[in-house]
């Protein structure tokens, strides 16, 4: 793992595009994130990246063939960042390839976004302690925390086909549940319907089976970052999951910001990663000197709800909570380790959840399972309306940037997904 | 659902080919799998469908225009019997076409294999109360079975990047384990490999999200079954599995048997479904008339080891048991319309597996760990060897057949994977 500074992170760096040097933009310069999108004429997504408040599409300048954004996430990181470099500098303020460039450009509010990639497999990790603990304290009080948490990153296999672009709305999931006090389960709609706040880890090179990806390499294997909703139906979860896991909870929706941020744009925040004082060290196959010194990235995270009665009165909604990318107990690096420890094959466009991030403390819980307490304690809101869990016509967005003093800040884009009513 | 039993599945039906008129054969007229095969000098892999020790390349008799299997599995029922029935038609005694089709013919010996279509997303199931019932005595014996399963068809995503078609071999994997009296965890080879005897399903016509797949229209939205080995690391999930279920214990290697056989191949090994006296009757959206009259299929499944000193000895192997799919629990049919309850989407080449299909007495457990107790009661092997789990250099075959008085006996093929040392 190589945390490279180079010209494309300068602070003082800008575009001779007005609207990438606006302080509020969250795609100036610096950031350049990957995106697919597709204009009224395109048959298929182009690829581009986000530049102030429009997309460069980067088959016009050249430096793509195709639509394939897979083939381009898996090129080694050297002709990745060649190409960051080459739209860095056309972009810049003084380019001589201003005019052809800015022909390239075109409005975001003028196209359709896709998912930024075909995802192959999607893996949820369960990397935040604080929301192992928060959950965990709602089913075993005295023991939240299983024996294998400090050890293994725990994660599952989720379901692909189910993920779209942020925009999304899905009707409310109908599963099986059953009452404590019943003899017998009913088919019904969710009454506990959730959101998980994730950041997505999308990978780049693909191995091949039976060859591990040491800690050194990992960082290598991936592409970049993406927010992430797993939506999740907390009541079908409670009667499913045992013995193999969340199946029919999760599977119904997932939602994806449109704007992958690379590895690369995210260098400049990175932070040193340790474990708090008296819990064990990570097994050797998770541990490396890079890590420790820069395996964290601080990215800060927001939960914002708009309810109907929010949208009618024309609020853009109100804000949850906060929590920080870097509080997570194992790094991405730690991830791609594990996940390939047993020779597990990872392709280009694979898409790893980081599990739901909540912060230390309780109004950092990254679901409504944690902030009303399993529903007991009903979050009031500014306008007087409460939740325990989401309401048909709920709308969640999630939102995430990064700053540190002398670089420019830079932002994620939205995750915006709507609940329907059931069919 | 509907059974359609027309004249391609007659018992008399011969072929102007010798070799599918062999009583040996796996794959007479009446069977007509599909899979995807490369000659020398195919830069990618072609449709075709097996003929007694043949294929018939389906493009050069202009069935199909591309190498896109997926594009033929998703093709409604009426379109897919009809090149079914053109199929049989080309390959009959007397047919018109039989220099055409002969000149389209390569030898199964002449080819390699691909996996039969891209899977997109992969679910596995847990549909044999036996395989639940043995195993879960292993950990609960007063309690095997948990309350959902007679309620729940139980179900969890796995990861398809790593399922490769029979053939495959794959280093031991390594992972972390916890000794029961042992402070921390440690990193090495799988201590107790296994394989899992699985039917892998694929689906046809896809679904959009937000659609529920009715019972009624369930095996419209099946193209048909193959032999899978869902191969698991038993030390492994039982360290890493909770509380989110089974992960690297089993994505490091799932292999697949090369060929399709249709649903509308199986049509005449139909058995009525029922449950046990006593148990309860599944929820509505689980249950049907046709389901009950016909829902099950009855296809015998074998499990064959060939180990090291068996192969040197020139030993095809020795078979470890025998177990019938049709004493699943949950029918096909269930499996479609409980994955869809919440609107969660299926594609086209999507798979499930349908769980280790273990039969009702002891010997007939369709992994190591039933047939060796959970390691406790080694099995002898006929040539003196014992096996509790697998060693290196191990072979494991799945074979499957379906034979009904009356009917031609239509078989699987091979499901073929061998075990390398741990790298």
């Amino acid at each position: 793992m190589t945390i490279t500074l180079d010209d494309t992170h300068a602070a003082d760096l800008k575009s001779w595009l007005a609207s990438a040097n606006d302080p509020a933009t969250e795609f100036p310069i610096q950031n350049l994130p990957f995106g697919r999108f597709r204009r009224e004429e395109d048959s298929g997504l182009c690829i581009g990246v986000a530049i102030g408040d429009q997309i460069l599409d980067l088959r016009r300048v050249g430096l793509v063939q195709g639509g394939q954004m897979n083939q381009l996430m898996r090129l080694p990181r050297e002709a990745r960042l060649a190409i960051r470099q080459a739209i860095s500098q056309g972009l810049r303020e003084g380019s001589p390839e201003q005019a052809k460039f800015r022909a390239a450009l075109v409005a975001q509010s003028e196209v359709e976004m896709g998912l930024p990639c075909d995802i192959g497999d999607y893996t949820d990790f369960y990397t935040s302690i604080h929301h192992a603990t928060t959950v965990g304290k709602q089913f075993r009080p005295d023991n939240p925390l299983l024996p294998n948490y400090k050890w293994v990153p725990v994660g599952y296999h989720g379901r692909s086909s189910s993920i779209h672009v942020s925009g999304q709305s899905f009707p409310r999931p109908l599963g099986q549940t059953k009452a404590p006090d019943a003899d017998i389960p009913t088919l019904g709609p969710c009454r506990r319907l959730d959101y998980e706040l994730e950041i997505g880890i999308f990978i780049s090179r693909p191995n091949i089976i039976g060859e591990r990806i040491p800690m050194s390499a990992a960082e290598d294997h991936v592409f970049g970052m993406a927010l992430f909703n797993d939506w999740s139906a907390r009541d079908i979860q409670g009667w499913e999951y045992q013995p193999l896991g969340p199946f029919l909870s999760k599977n119904f929706a997932s939602t994806l910001s449109p704007w992958i941020v690379t590895m690369d744009a995210l260098a400049p925040f990175r932070k040193a990663f340790s474990r708090p004082a008296g819990d064990p060290q990570p097994l050797p196959y998770l541990d490396s000197p890079q890590n420790r010194e820069a395996g964290a990235i601080d990215i800060e995270l927001e939960v914002w709800l708009q309810t109907p009665a929010m949208a009618q009165a024309g609020s853009a909604g109100e804000r949850l909570m906060r929590s920080n990318y870097a509080d997570a107990y194992w790094t991405v690096a730690q991830l791609v380790a594990h996940h390939t420890v047993n020779g597990c094959n990872l392709r280009a466009g694979d898409l790893f959840g980081s599990g739901t991030l909540s912060g230390p403390e309780p109004d950092q819980g990254g679901s409504l399972l944690e902030l009303s307490s399993g529903g007991k304690q009903p979050i009031r809101l500014a306008n007087g309306e409460t939740r325990t869990f989401l309401e048909d016509g709920d709308t969640v967005i999630l939102r995430g940037y990064c700053q540190r003093e002398g670089f420019r800040r830079i932002g994620f884009g939205e995750c915006r997904g709507t609940v329907l009513p059931a069919r």
